[in-house]
C-alpha cells in the first residue's frame, strides 16, 4: 500500500504514539536555557517526573535514550569489577548485562525462560550464599518489553531484605513508567532508570535516573571515570531547574505537558486501562487459538502482549502482511524470539476503540496471511471491553 | 469517561478528520495576500480544486461553509421569482429548498421517501410537461448526508437532455466530492458546490462554484442583488491568483496539500478505498440483524451509512452511550429521522483498521446499551477487508 | 532572495501574524458541531468575543471575511432602498458604500480627503435636515485601514443624540478591534462588525456583528431576503452554543485561545502597546523627514501609519525592493492613493523589537531605493520606545 | 514585562531559533524504528549531516547534546592515560579538557587570553617537541561560543603535518556547523564533534561524530570501556539506517528538513549570510563604543559576538534588563569572563531585519541601563546591510 490514508497504527510495545497536545509542547521555539524561564521549565519538568516514579528522592534527566540511563545507573554506584546480579528476563535483561561487561563490570546472570519474571525465590537464595557481599548490585528490568513479563518488583526487595543483603537494587522501568503501578519511594528501589517513549507518550530522547540515599553515597564515594552521565554536576545544577550541559528542552516542555495528561486522567485510572487493555487482548489471542508467551498470570504484561506463532508460520512475514496491507506496526521476536513471537505494545495513549482495530487487524491478517486460528478475537475482545465497569 | 485517552473516533459524515499534514499546513504563517507569493498560492488551490471537481471551467472560492456556496450558486445565476426544481432526498435538500424560498425564489420540491435518491424519470416527466420552460434550474444533492443515498447525476443530467429543457442543473457535491466519482464537465454540469470539511479532508470554512458557461451567461444577464457571493469580481481578481476580499489563507494551504495527497493516493483508489469501505460497514449492519436505511442498492452511498434503530429503541441515547464510553461521535438522525437512525461516516482520511475500531465500538455499544442485535458484524467486515483486492 | 532565511516581515495592516499558540489552537483536530463538546466552544467564542466588543448584546459569528460581515449588517437591519449614510474616510468606506449600492440600498457618502476621520458635526448637521428621517442607517468605519486614521465613534454617537436621529448606527471595527478601544455597548453603538484576521490575531475566515437591541428589532422587522446572513437562525442556535450551518470549528479554537492572550496581557496595555507602537512609528517618519497621511493628531491610528512618499517615487517600486531585499512586506496605496503610500502594520502580535527591526528595514531600504530621506528613523524610534515607561 | 506580545529574540548563540518547518517535521508522528520506513530516514538523515560536514567518511548520530558527542569523540579513539593536546581558547575548551581528565585521559592545555584562537605556531612548537609521540591527540574547538572566536582549522592541521606527528586531530564544530565553511574530509580532520541545536537550526538532542579512516582504526584498536558511545555497534546498524538502540526519531525529521533547507539556500549563501550579518554587529558594536572581545580580525567568529562591557558596568544586569524590557535573549559571559561580557548570538535561521531589531533593542537597553555609549549603532548596522551586495 504505497501511500496509506488515514493513520498508521503504531502497536509496537514502544516508541508509542504521542498526542497531539505532546506534539504541539515539543513545537514551541526553544528558549535560553540559562534564563530565568528555563529554571521554571527544568523545575517542573523534575516535578513531573518524580510524580510519576513517586519518588521525593533525587532524579537527574539525560538528553539520551533509555540505553543511556542504563549506563548512568552502572556507571555512578558501580567500580570496575564489580559484581552485578542480573536476571536473564529476555532480550534487554540480556543487552543490559553485555552493557555492564563492556563497561568493566561483572554481571552475573541468573538463567531464565524468556517466559517468566525475575524469581524472587533464585534471588533470596543467591543472596543469601553471597555472605562476602560480592554482589555490590541486583539489577531487575521491571517490564521486559521482548516477551511481555512484568516481574514483582515489592517481592525482589522483599526476598533482598530477608536476605539481609546490602546489594543495591536497579530497576528498569523503561517500558512500565506511567502504564503499570510503581513506587519508587515505597518499593525501596535504589535506582530507578527510565526513558520517554513509551508510557510517558513522548518520543524517544529523554531518560532519567531517580536516585535514592544508599545510591547516592555509592556515588559519592565510587563509580567509574565518567562525564555525561556524572550524577554529581545534574544534581548540582538541578538544584536550581538547571543542567550542567545543553538541555532537551523540547522534549522537556513534552514531558510536563505528558505528565499534565497522565495525571488529568488520573494515574490510578490510566494503570486500569493498561490492565483493561491487556485483558482484552489476551481474550483475543485465546479466541484465536494462539497462545500468549508469558506463562505466569501475575505476571502478565499490561503493556504489551508477545503472542507465540504456529510452529511452521514465520511471525515476521506476518508482520510484514499487516504492515504492507493495513499498516499497522507490529513489534518483532527479539534474540532468540526472533520470527517465533509477534508482539501487540498496548500502551501508552491508547483507547478501546483503537485497541479493537488492531485487534481486528491482526484477525484480518491472520486470515490474509493463512495462519491457522479461530476466528472471534476481536469480538472477545469488544466484549470485554463492553463488560468493564465504566471509569 | 472524563478525560480520554488516545484519539477521539470522528465517526461523522463531516466535519472528517484533517489528516497531520494538512494541520501543519493550515498552521503556517499568514501571507499578505496583496503579494506575489499570495498569488501562487491562490493559483495553486484554483488548479487543486479543479483537479478535483475534474473542470477546466471556472471556479470561485469562498471564505464560508459550504451553505454559503449553495446560497451563491442561487443568487448568481437566478431572479427573484424563478422556479427551481428540487427533489426532496433529505433533511439537506429540504434545507436548499428552505433556502431558495428566502431568496425569493419559487423551490418546486418533488416528495422523496428519504431512502433513496432523485428520480430520473420523475424529472424527465416534469420537465417534458414545463414546455414554456418556467423551470429555470434543477438542484440535486449528489450525496444526501442525511439518508446515505447517492443520486445518480448522469441519469439526471441525460433525463434533462431527454426533455430537452434548458434549465440549468447546480448540483451539491458538499459530502460527495473527494470520496465519490464526480465530474462537473463531463457530466454536463452547470455549477458545482462544494466545501472542505468531507472528502477535502479541511476543516470547515472553505466552499466552492464549479461555473459552467451557461451558468456564467446566467449570471452576467441576470442573478439576484449580491455582492460577497458574487462571482464577477471572484473570476476577475481570481485571474491573477486573487480575491476580491480577504481570503481564507491558512485553508488554501491546506487545499493545497489535502488535494496533493489525494492525488498521491490516487483519486480512484480513493474512490474505491470508500466504496470498500461503505461495503464493510454495510456487512457489518447487517450481521447485527439491523437494516440500512437507503433501500436502493446502486444508491448507497460510499461515504456514510444511515442505520435505522430497532423500533422502540431510541437512536439518540445509543449514540450518547458510545460517547461516554468509547469516545466515538457518530452521526445523529436529522429532521424527520431524529432518533431514528445513527449514522456511520466512513470518508476522507480513513483507513480500514480504523473502521474496524469504529464498527467495533458499535458493537460493543450495542451491547452495552442493550440494544438488540446479533454479534460479529466488526468481523463480518474484517473479513470484508481481508478479501478485498491488494491496491 | 529567492530563499529567505529567518522569519517574514509581515507589516501590513492585517492579516496580521498569527501567535504560535494560536496556531497550535487552529490545528487541534476538528470535533462533531452538534456533540457537547462543541456546545461548550461555541459558547466559550461567544464570550471570548463579547468580552472584546464589550458588549452583553447579541452576538453572531460567521464562517467568513470581514466583508461579509458588512453584508450581514446591511442585509439583517435595511430594506432595499433604505438610505445610508456614509463617510469617505478612504478606500475601504467606499467599498462599503459600493456593496451597499450592489444590494439594493442607497447609500449617501459625506465626502472626505482621505486623511482624516468621520466629521462628528456634518453628521450632525446632515441628520438635523434629516426630518423625515429618512436615512435608515449611519456607517462609519472606525479604522480606515487604508489611511491609517481613526475616527472618533464616541463624538460621532453624541452627534447622533444630539440631532435626536433614530438612524442606526453601524461600525465597522474590522481593524481597530482588539488594537483600539472600542465598547459597543458603552458607546451606543448598534451593530458593530468585525472579523478574525487583524487585532484577533487569527488567519482570516471568520467575522461578526455585535447587535445592539434596536438592530436587533430592525431586523425582526424588515431586512432584505436572506438566508446565511441571517441573524435569527445564528441567534436561535447560538443559545446552546450550536450553529445553523456548519461553523469554523478551528478558527474558534484558536479564537478562545487568542482572546485569552489579549486578556492575560491585559485589553489596556494591548492598547498602550499599540499606542507606543504607532508613536514610535511616527517618530521614525519625521525623523526621515517623510510625511504621516493623517493629518489630524487626534486620529492617528494606532494600527497603521500611511506614509506619502517624496512627489517623484512610485511607493509600490519601493515596496517591492523591501520585500525583495529584506523580506518584508508592507501595505500598498489602495484606491486613489495607489502608489502614493506605503503602509507600515504595528499590530496584532508585535513587540518592539520586531517593530525596530521593521523601522531598520524601511530605513535600509529607502538607501537601497534611492529614496530621499534623512537617516535616524529607526533610532528616533528605539529612544521612544526605550524612554517609555514601563508597564 | 509579564506577558509579553510578539515573538521572543532569541540572540543567544544556540540553542538558536528553530524554523517553523522544522518545528512541523519534529511534530510528526514517531514510527516504529525497526521498521522499512525507518531505515529510509535514519539513512536520509546520515546522509544529509554528511553534506554539510563534507565528508563520505563514516558518521554516528547520538541522541545525546554536544557534550555526548565529545566525550564519544574521547572514549573510541584514547585509552586512559592518553596525553591530549588542547587549546585554551575559551570557556568550553576548558570544560572540554576537564572532561578529558574526568574520563581519565591526560589533557595537556595550551594557555590562551580567551580573546584570540588556537594558535598554529604554537602546536607546530609543541608536537616537534613531542618526538616519542606521547601526544596522542590533539583537540581543538572550532568556533569558541564563549568568547566569538573562530580558530583557523587549515592552519591547525597544516601545523601538524609540518611537524610530522600522527596525532589525531578531534574538532569540535558545536557552535559552528552549518553557519561556518567547514571541511572534515578536505581538511583532513579525524573526528568532527557537532550537535543540533545551533547552525542546524534543530532543538538540543541530537549530536554526532564524523569519523576519519585513522580515527577508526584507533577505536578498532584500543578506546576506553565503552557501551552507549560505542562507534562500533553504531556503525554496524546504521549501515542498513537503523540504530543499536532507540533513535531520536522526531529530531531526525527535523534534521532532515532542517539540512534540506539550508540546501533550499545554499551552503554559500549561508556562510556569507552569516558573515554579513557578524560585519554589521561589529559595525554596530564600534558605533556604539564599546570593544568586541575577539582581537583578531581573521577570527572574527561569523556566528556571535562577545561585547566588553565598561569597566563598571556589569553584563549581567544590562541583559536583565533588556530581557525584562525587551523581551530578548543575550548571552552572558562564561567562567572568567562572567558579567564581563555579553555575547549577540546572529547564528541559525536569521534574517537582516530580525538582526536589526536586535541591535535596536541592544541599543535602547543601553540607554535604558544608562551603559555609556554612542548611539547610532543600528543605523550602522542598517548601512552594512543595505550596502551589502544582492545575493
Amino acid at each position: 500500500m504505497a501511500v496509506p490514508s488515514g493513520r498508521h497504527f503504531l502497536q509496537i510495545p514502544g516508541p508509542t504514539n504521542v498526542p497531539d497536545r505532546v506534539l504541539h509542547a515539543i513545537a514551541r521555539p526553544v528558549i535560553d536555557h540559562r534564563g530565568p524561564e528555563f529554571a521554571d521549565l527544568g523545575a517542573a519538568a523534575l516535578g513531573a517526573l518524580k510524580s510519576v516514579v513517586r519518588t521525593r528522592a533525587d532524579l537527574v534527566i539525560y538528553p539520551a535514550s533509555g540505553t543511556g540511563a542504563w549506563e548512568a545507573a552502572l556507571v555512578n554506584t558501580l567500580s570496575p569489577g564489580d559484581r552485578v546480579l542480573m536476571f536473564e528476563t529476555g532480550h534487554f535483561s540480556t543487552l543490559w548485562a553485555r552493557m555492564a561487561r563492556s563497561l568493566g563490570l561483572e554481571p552475573e546472570v541468573v538463567p531464565g525462560d524468556w517466559r517468566s519474571g525475575a524469581d524472587p525465590a533464585a534471588l533470596e537464595e543467591r543472596l543469601s550464599r553471597d555472605t562476602g557481599h560480592a554482589i555490590a548490585a541486583v539489577a531487575v528490568v521491571h517490564n521486559e518489553t521482548s516477551t511481555g513479563v512484568t516481574s514483582r518488583i515489592p517481592e525482589i526487595r522483599a526476598a533482598m531484605d530477608r536476605a539481609g543483603h546490602p546489594a543495591l537494587l536497579l530497576v528498569d522501568t523503561i517500558s512500565s513508567l506511567g502504564s503499570v503501578e510503581y513506587e519508587h519511594d515505597a518499593w525501596g528501589v535504589d535506582v530507578t532508570v527510565g526513558c520517554s517513549q513509551k508510557g510517558l507518550m513522548l518520543p524517544p530522547g529523554l531518560s532519567f535516573n531517580a536516585i535514592g540515599a544508599k545510591a547516592l553515597e555509592a556515588s559519592a564515594a565510587g563509580g567509574m571515570p565518567r562525564s555525561y552521565w556524572d550524577w554529581a554536576p545534574m544534581l548540582e545544577a538541578g538544584e536550581s531547574g538547571y543542567f550542567p550541559y545543553t538541555p532537551p528542552t523540547n522534549l522537556l516542555y513534552g514531558l510536563v505537558e505528558a505528565v499534565g495528561m497522565l495525571h488529568e486522567e488520573g494515574l490510578e485510572r490510566v494503570f486500569a486501562r493498561h490492565r483493561r487493555h491487556a485483558e482484552a487482548t489476551r481474550a483475543a489471542v485465546r479466541a484465536w487459538g494462539l497462545e500468549v508467551l508469558c506463562r505466569v498470570p501475575e505476571e502478565y504484561s499490561p503493556v504489551l502482549t508477545a503472542v507465540l506463532m504456529p510452529e511452521d508460520k514465520g511471525a515476521d512475514a506476518f508482520r510484514a502482511a499487516v504492515l504492507e496491507r493495513f499498516d499497522m506496526s507490529l513489534g518483532a521476536g527479539l534474540g532468540r524470539l526472533s520470527d517465533r513471537v509477534f508482539r501487540i505494545g498496548h500502551l501508552g495513549d491508547l483507547n478501546d476503540l483503537t485497541l479493537l482495530g488492531a485487534l481486528g487487524g491482526i484477525e484480518a491478517g491472520l486470515r490474509l496471511a493463512g495462519v491457522p486460528h479461530e476466528p472471534g478475537g476481536a469480538d472477545a475482545a469488544a466484549r470485554v471491553l463492553a463488560d468493564a465497569p465504566p471509569r
